[in-house]
């Protein structure tokens, strides 16, 4: 498909929103409430005008994601239509609206939120900071994607204030803990994985149904107080120094607009156990492009395509205990990190744990996050078309504690 | 208030469900689908008929237990008038169905589910058999109630099967995992508190707001894979030795009913910080016992009134980083242990790490579960009338792997 150039719209080629994109979203205006919309271009289509279906005027994706696949598969053939034979035109231009007319909301009633771990130079700079003595992965983490769960309630929709969380903190050199503000604020930027359909209590989802599952795909920034995570995380994991914010992104790209995007995972040393052994599965590493900015810097680009393990690996393993999915599960790669300096997902691994201060272009330096500062994560992947196909952004700006 | 004696149903005063209590539960016929109950006696008044407020026609206690404290406290005074008076007898008699008639549902939809570790002599007992050259609490453990995050979506009601979870096990002496069915299959047992009303985002809930925002309490099961959880928890916490299924009594005893209860916690050393000091606040340490039956032997009885951290304090931790609270929201005491060997509330303590087996009447003996074991957990609490009240029961029976 070279799409783009088929649409009756003008759409510029370096937008991102382009017809091969098409994704999934939760605006509203005064005259409409909340409701679905597909972004295109600029625009945003008002789905429930469109289609006469309430199933986009529910307030989130939840009730049309539980249709399952096909009913994913005919939306999207019909907006491609819509959007490109003009004999639709006068039905469907009446019902798009300036995206900066609209205002985007959480585009998904969470059911389960959980975070993985899953990018190998993220977990080894980790281990090399916090445990210099040992090797930097622990023993299980070749073996199975480590992940737990956050809270899904505090999960929100890019935009929302960061008010900086208090806590319990000791440093080493402290005999007790003292409370105040988080002193170590931090970022982890990710990729987040949206289920739509759900599945039995006590019945695994293998590798090969990752596509039956997973609705589409958004980015996350998992905001993190390392030194309340530092101080509460043993034995449990963590818990405060997470829970309370996780931001993501308005715009759930379907899983169908990263066909092109799909590439070879990295090769795994020990093989995998056979429920995880993706050799002869279908590949489900993405080549994502992630650009993390502060103040509007370039201070990180991540790249997704070295994640360990994949997004299907997560959804096997997640499930291989007979837990169940509900529609609206979400779970995240963990923070997405690579080999160089510019290419680490969180400020603990730019500062090296508060150590090496980064230099801004205004002459600041950073450990971790000012009040004020303002954190934005895009990204971007190859399209079927060979146009980039863009995530959109999830940004949020660091308040005052309270 | 001598409850019992006043009202016009002929109720046993050891029955455990009478007039102090008036749990709230989810229940089902044939002709009524899923409404809101309340048990008395032996019997379930149909909330819906009796009120007809389609409040508790709405499959879950969440939309009620969203109105707020004065709401529930005005239906309490209702239900205790409607039951003790007599000229009330003709219009709610119709509504009282048999609890054997009827089938009981998961009573609310839970939001976040948060298990703690409160226990002194289980953290103990895991320290010991875990880290046996280490003091046996980690240093964080007297100065926050330590938490995490669980599976929601898989909180189940009293009844459903306990499915054997398979996965990744690896014993220190093994060069790799392994995988298959767990073969340390555990339980829980646990006192669960439900969320009514809920909070902001950014705004702690301190310690005096418990009686604002919890509107009962349950009793948990929180099944666990003890070979899948060694193998899968450092470091970031328990997950798939959790995940698989968690199960709570159909029954949700309001807080109103457990004034008798409270008692003073244990004291604390070293003294909490500020947001967690009771010392001038009202006690919630809560006098409920708790009882273990393993196919219907008495195998332990876990104190909750030895609990060093009570439900406000850990309300009150789980958002002081500014986290909010929704409606449905559950949160969990963690397992239950007295000082004594017939006080532990799972088989990893009761038959130390394995290594103890247990000897049933029966003359058969248990280090952990076996295929078709039944448990049940059953709890009761000083009623303000001098009458006990009953928590009911949380009961699984463990089917095969499959």
């Amino acid at each position: 498909m070279t799409a783009n150039a088929q649409s009756w719209l003008d759409l510029s080629p370096d937008n991102g929103f382009g017809l091969g994109n098409l994704p999934y979203g939760v605006f509203s205006t005064p005259a409409t409430g909340r409701r679905t919309g597909v972004a295109i271009g600029d625009l945003v289509l008002d789905l429930q005008a469109a289609t006469g279906d309430d199933v986009h005027a529910t307030g989130s994706l939840n009730a049309f994601m539980a249709r399952g696949p096909e009913a994913w598969h005919a939306l999207r053939a019909d907006l491609t239509t819509w959007l490109t034979d003009t004999a639709h035109r006068d039905t469907i231009e009446p019902h798009l609206l300036a995206r900066t007319d609209v205002t985007m909301h959480l585009p998904i009633e969470v059911a389960d939120y959980v975070d993985f771990y899953s990018s190998q130079h993220h977990a080894e700079n980790l281990g090399r900071m916090f445990r210099p003595d040992s090797p930097p992965l622990t023993p299980n983490w070749k073996h199975l994607p480590i992940g737990y769960h956050g809270r899904s309630g505090t999960v929100q929709v890019s935009g929302t204030p960061v008010v900086r969380p208090s806590g319990q903190r000791k440093a080493p050199s402290d005999d007790a803990p003292t409370f105040g503000p988080s002193q170590r604020l931090d970022i982890e930027a990710e990729i987040g994985f949206v289920v739509g359909t759900p599945s039995e209590l006590g019945r695994p989802v293998p590798l090969g149904a990752f596509r039956d599952h997973v609705f589409g795909v958004c980015l996350v920034n998992d905001w993190s107080a390392r030194d309340l995570q530092a101080w509460e995380y043993v034995p449990l994991g963590p818990f405060l120094g997470k829970s309370f914010l996780t931001s993501v992104s308005p715009w759930v790209v379907p899983l169908a607009a990263l066909e092109g995007a799909r590439v070879t995972p990295p090769s795994r040393d020990p093989k995998p156990l056979p429920y995880l052994d993706d050799t002869d599965a279908e590949p489900w590493g993405l080549d994502i492009a992630i650009e993390v900015r502060l103040n509007g810097e370039l201070i990180s680009c991540p790249p997704f395509d070295l994640v360990y393990w994949t997004p299907a690996q997560q959804l096997a393993h997640m499930t291989v205990n007979g837990a169940s999915l509900r529609t609206g599960d979400l779970y995240a790669s963990g923070t997405v990190s690579g080999p160089g300096k510019d290419q680490r997902g969180s400020f603990i691994e730019l500062s090296w744990g508060g150590k090496e201060p980064i230099t801004l272009q205004d002459g600041t330096t950073r450990t971790f996050l000012d009040d004020g500062d303002v954190i934005t994560i895009t990204a971007s992947a190859p399209g079927a078309d060979g146009i980039r196909i863009a995530l959109g952004e999830v940004t949020g700006r660091v308040e005052p504690s309270r």
